[in-house]
């Protein structure tokens, strides 16, 4: 039973991915908190490559064979997929309705073979592996023409959803554009159309001479709290060079980006005593072109919680100013 | 320093409510789980009523003075506001942005005197009217013409957001209208233009000619888990009258309302071994009229983590399917 059904007053797609009937108590164990530093029990570990769906991307320095030990990086598929990669995308009305079967692709990156490193633990060089995994995988995954999108993002800590402790991150194929995805682009658009310019170039320029919400900056990339912030200690890593795909980086600006992403990860971890985080790579949609857009990368702290305003409204109340968020992420030394 | 800033891309406006630097240890303090039952403590309980803000309205069934004794519903000003009562609203950019003082109000309903009750425990009677104080600030806020929605809420348990145990809920006066009240407004409308039929009519006939999600029924509302649920076990209750304002609602509805709203928290507690959820009043704009709305209430258990994947996406994962549930939640018996 796993599928898309859309909200037909919002527009807004859900995946519903059920394939068993679940009683409540198995809803409880479901988001039960992650259990901590039992590598003995965890397949994401060096000697357990069996015990996940086979790998559809490794780093192995030393050479070695697939699915063997030797690696310093894995992609394998979802063993618990939220979407499903055989089929046809079909879709129907139920009366106001519409549903959709499940086809996508939900693949799991491990970053590091050692259970207690976190990626801010990470080198430049084994992050800047990362974000290349990443990148071959978005270019095998946009050949097959039923997608649309794909989403790469990381879940740390439990409450920022993580449900297995060793650190990954997540890449999805998506038979279609996200709503939030769409927002973006049009509000790009808006501003295109009317400044002929991108608002992204325009917005890093902005903080850059203004300085006070910047933290970090190198030849390719700047970080900064966004000004409007939703979150306690966001902070947007975005290229200074113009690009609405991720995946076209190049190998040199991908280290760059690593540099950018270890001093964001760092400074939060040690800021905030290693708190759960997300971060969501904002790209644009695999078909078409996107002028107007330009990737980047959103980290948001899940420091606070987000309660029934922010969810009935889309508003966000932020007990603090992004100025003095970054001024504090500014400060710490590493 | 409390006011709003507008995020240039998608229009979300977010509330910045810091007069005073925090540290770090600060945020976590904000942050950490609700203090319980420690009636002593709590200025929602009987006999601390000079510890509030002045009461702007109340109900005394024998009497009494304002801020004494006597109540058994009380609505205050919140302590610790997001938005301040005084001043006209001024905009004003800064480069590409938007920035405004935050003038609005923020009130809390102080649903019982009883600090070990839940508003699932209150009778018929005594939840209509904590509908009834809803319709009374409503109605008193909205002559200030600055105003232009109204949100009424709930976060009950600490991981759905509430800081304080005291059963409450929060209204919340702006002096602009909401972007998921836009959203909401702009979907509704293309249907209405499309079909000349309200989208929310059509639906709840189709949920009870289907009858897979629907919980319960009585002469006015209906409560149906809806198609596309973005949480387990989340409920609407709708009104099969159509209209587009909740605080229209008279009194032998807001009975009917009592009812309906009792019999899904009720549920949810039973079944759900008294869970954290939100519940947002999703009703039109003060100003202008919206014969293509119909106002409802949302409720979200909030037992399931949002992760990254939802936040990057406006997709949400959901573990089961809504007919389930609704299957769940007709069983319990009470």
């Amino acid at each position: 039973m796993t599928g898309f059904r859309r909200d037909p007053i919002v527009g807004r797609w859900v995946i519903v991915s059920a394939d068993e009937p679940m009683d409540v108590d198995q809803f409880y164990q479901l988001y039960s908190p992650v259990e901590k530093h039992h590598p003995e029990k965890c397949f994401f570990c060096i000697g357990r490559e069996l015990d996940t769906p086979p790998e559809v991307y490794a780093v192995r320095p030393n050479g070695g064979e697939a699915n063997g030990e030797g690696w310093v990086i894995r992609v394998v598929p979802n063993k618990f997929p939220a979407l499903v990669i055989e089929g046809e995308l079909e879709s129907r009305p139920i009366g106001l309705y519409d549903i959709s079967n499940g086809v996508g692709a939900h693949e799991v990156v491990i970053e590091t073979p050692d259970h207690f490193k976190t990626l801010a633990d990470l080198s430049f060089e084994e992050i800047c592996e990362v974000i290349k995994a990443y990148r071959v995988r978005i270019n095998d995954l946009q050949n097959d023409p039923r997608f649309q999108y794909i989403l790469v993002f990381k879940n740390f800590g439990a409450s920022a959803g993580a449900s297995i402790e060793h650190d990954h991150s997540q890449i999805i194929a998506l038979p279609l554009v996200p709503k939030n995805v769409k927002e973006e682009l049009e509000g790009a658009r808006g501003y295109f159309d009317y400044r002929e310019r991108c608002i992204f170039c325009d917005m890093w320029r902005q903080e850059r001479d203004e300085g006070v919400r910047v933290i970090y900056e190198n030849n390719d990339f700047i970080t900064f709290c966004p000004f409007s912030s939703r979150f306690p200690f966001e902070m947007w890593i975005m290229p200074k060079y113009h690009s609405s795909r991720f995946h076209e980086i190049t190998d040199e600006r991908a280290m760059e980006l690593a540099k950018a992403l270890k001093d964001a990860l760092i400074r939060l971890k040690l800021l905030l005593h290693n708190p759960p985080y997300n971060f969501v790579v904002h790209s644009s949609p695999l078909r078409g072109t996107y002028e107007h857009y330009h990737w980047h990368i959103e980290i948001m702290p899940r420091i606070s919680r987000v309660a029934g305003f922010e969810w009935g409204s889309g508003f966000y109340i932020v007990p603090t100013t992004p100025e003095l968020c970054a001024e504090r992420l500014r400060k710490v030394i590493w």
